[in-house]
């Protein structure tokens, strides 16, 4: 009897947590805090060999699933092996900013089209991929004690609140997921599902392997000057939590320090 | 050895929150919530003998303060007094929305004009006095684990979201409200001190003393279609709690079904 | 025969404008500009015997009032005065910010309560008393060729869209004025009277009586990085005229090199 | 001599404007209004033969584009082919919103995610295309007499302020092109192009060839409680005149009947 198989018969233990997007930063932490929490817990990503995934399903028995979420195909699949794998979802946590290096900073002149678009497409298109089948299937859960079948979290960022120069196709998708996560927001919630929008207005700094800490950008040592997303990750399961009674839709966290 | 003195004596046991406005909702899901969690707590209210203050009193050896929190020099005794009996506080909730029956839903040109002035005091000019005295005791503090030296948080309306037709005496309390604990928090955050704003957009129902629910208009049973107090409290210890690494500023509260 | 009475009988001129605050910015800006678009025009002032307004009332036939626009029954008599002398008003602007100096870039805790309770009643409130009696007299107007009973404007600042730290009793002010002028909006704008708010997110300079541009700050030169205040008159007028049919509520207006 | 070259001569006529999205509403008025003004304008469409746009070109001189906006190089051409024809734009206004029925007011469940797909590069995909090659064509223009290098405007709708329910698609959408219009204004504010937002929270209307008021829904008659779109234009025209002392970002027009 595997480790999973156990965790499936134990009574009470009925929260299946997806997560779509797969680092070693808000991914992770939100895996092991929701395993660690008694959930059954999935991450998809498009690579899911990656060393941190590995080193998840050994430790906290997270299932791995490939997925390319701006695929509609790709992501009807993803949902339907999730729950034949570990139930159907009652959290799934969209974790995709789609942000890339080639066009970061660079000027509304200078942005390659063909990059734009595909940040538009692997951010907000997959996150409206992900939140039609969560909705979709969240809609046929049981309430649960606190009223709710369900919660749809978008990790977001800054760019969301504002459109920073030279950052016009980021921008784009930042402020789509949150448009969409609005209009989800709006239409789902009366129907007993929790959809939340938080943007990180910071940058993410990490406990890497060898105990040190570590953020996106090359090798920079970090404090709590940035988010901590084990912090991160304990803010969505609050918000996973939360009565029907008092939901909050959208929590922009920042650091202490942080200039806004 | 009154219960309060064990507590003051019961190590690490360092938590001092002091809520401004005192009524059967928010204030007393607060103080309850507050006094469980190992704080010592105090509540200020123009009229502190109100029966659910000396219920509090009795049940979660609550310290009664009586405070026009629109006087400057009330205000400042009161710091002074909270200070002398429990400490120096971590936790201030401004819980005051300053909200006339006589002027609220009137339209511009009805609503009388020392009314709307009032409001704007006891609303928006009592959480300056408020904010400014916790943050200048605050500001003193050691940080604790969380990296905090405390915390204030202002209760707002979701008039503080969106100016509603014939309430603009409300709106621009509760406007003014969101400025001030937006600069406070620009201010403060740098410094240690998280500020919040949580507008909670919807009636509030609470538990009465005979077991049945009840909410501020006349005697509507309320089911989780109003926000629950005791949530509202929640979300506030949480707050409180949050690691400076990811402050959130302002939290909406709303019920599943509310419109917005 | 005066300049006024002739004024007064010709046909076709209806407009009459009012505006509360009277310096020689935007005050002046908006009553040349109004004047020389056929308007009858009057400028209530603290004090109206400042050069600025005495220059207006030679070249422009301004009316001069004096009034401290926070006080109801000052405001009361300001409004039946203007309606003697001119007629009802069909545009009011109301220009009054009530930044002190003594309180501006203060901290929270070195903040003087006394000043800042004045910010909040010479802006917020007197922008209640000046909007109410202009609402009041404007819903008995005849509505225009644009559908329009009359035009209530409210100049604004930064600090209506953002609380910057260290200027709380400001934000709050400027907050104030922004749910105050919002819920007019939604209350009068179906009744045919056109409410705005104006935010000026920069210094404000003009040209002073020596040709020389200056702004509020001591001595010094401006050009165009600065709000031009005759051209924020000329958004004003533009307000003015639109059709009912396409309102616009919040303008805010920005010199191109301003960061925000 | 065609009327065309006669303009091209004409000393002083400097302006040239590009709409890209080509119906009976915004876009024929603003045609209209900007050729009325001495502008040199062209229209690109994905049907350049429809009705409205050959009447355009014989009764204002309009220049007709087949255009494919979503397409870069198709707007790579475009923009080649207007700076041939009429010479480098000074105000490119896109007028495009996507929207798809077959999608609108469908539940994020039954929502179509292909329809969802092209609605997002229908509408803000089209807008970076055409804000790019805007952009970098009006870089190398001489500022005007208001110390402008060119105007871009960006037609939005209510959605981009609210995403409302049963609409995901639309709210990613026009949130995008929000956050794409906000990212680029200001990068571009600051070397003189001026950038702008129009969200229109109101269904539009417009006289019909046979003197008949239309608007997109069918047949409905309409007055004034819809937005007319020769005012629109005015407005855009209003902003294409703003001196760069004082620019708007964002004008919300509405109404004065709309519920907001």
């Amino acid at each position: 009897m595997t480790q999973s198989e156990k965790r499936a018969t134990q009574p009470g233990v009925e929260d299946v947590a997806l997560i779509v997007g797969g680092g070693p930063g808000v991914s992770a932490s939100c895996a092991r805090r929701f395993a660690e929490n008694g959930m059954r817990v999935g991450i998809a990503a498009r690579n899911p060999e990656k060393p941190v995934l590995l080193t998840l399903e050994k430790t906290h028995s997270v299932r791995r699933y490939a997925c390319d979420a701006s695929e509609p195909t790709a992501v009807d699949q993803l949902f339907q092996n999730v729950v034949r794998d570990l139930g159907a979802p009652t959290l799934v946590v969209h974790n995709i900013d789609g942000r890339v290096l080639e066009i970061f900073r660079k000027g509304i002149i200078e942005a390659d089209p063909i990059i734009a678009f595909d940040t538009l497409r692997n951010s907000a298109f997959s996150a409206f991929l992900v939140g039609q089948q969560a909705a979709r299937l969240m809609r046929e859960n049981k309430p649960n004690a606190n009223g709710a079948k369900g919660t749809i979290i978008f990790t977001n960022a800054s760019a969301a609140l504002k459109g920073f120069p030279s950052s016009g196709a980021f921008a784009m998708a930042c402020h789509a997921k949150s448009g969409l996560a609005q209009s989800m927001a709006r239409e789902l919630m009366p129907q007993g599902i929790h959809v939340a929008n938080v943007p990180i207005d910071a940058a993410i700094g990490w406990t890497q392997e060898d105990g040190t800490r570590a953020h996106g950008r090359a090798g920079t040592t970090v404090d709590d000057n940035m988010a901590d997303p084990d912090r991160i990750a304990e803010t969505y399961l609050q918000l996973h939590r939360q009565h029907r009674s008092t939901w909050a839709f959208e929590i922009v966290l920042r650091p202490w320090v942080e200039r806004w």
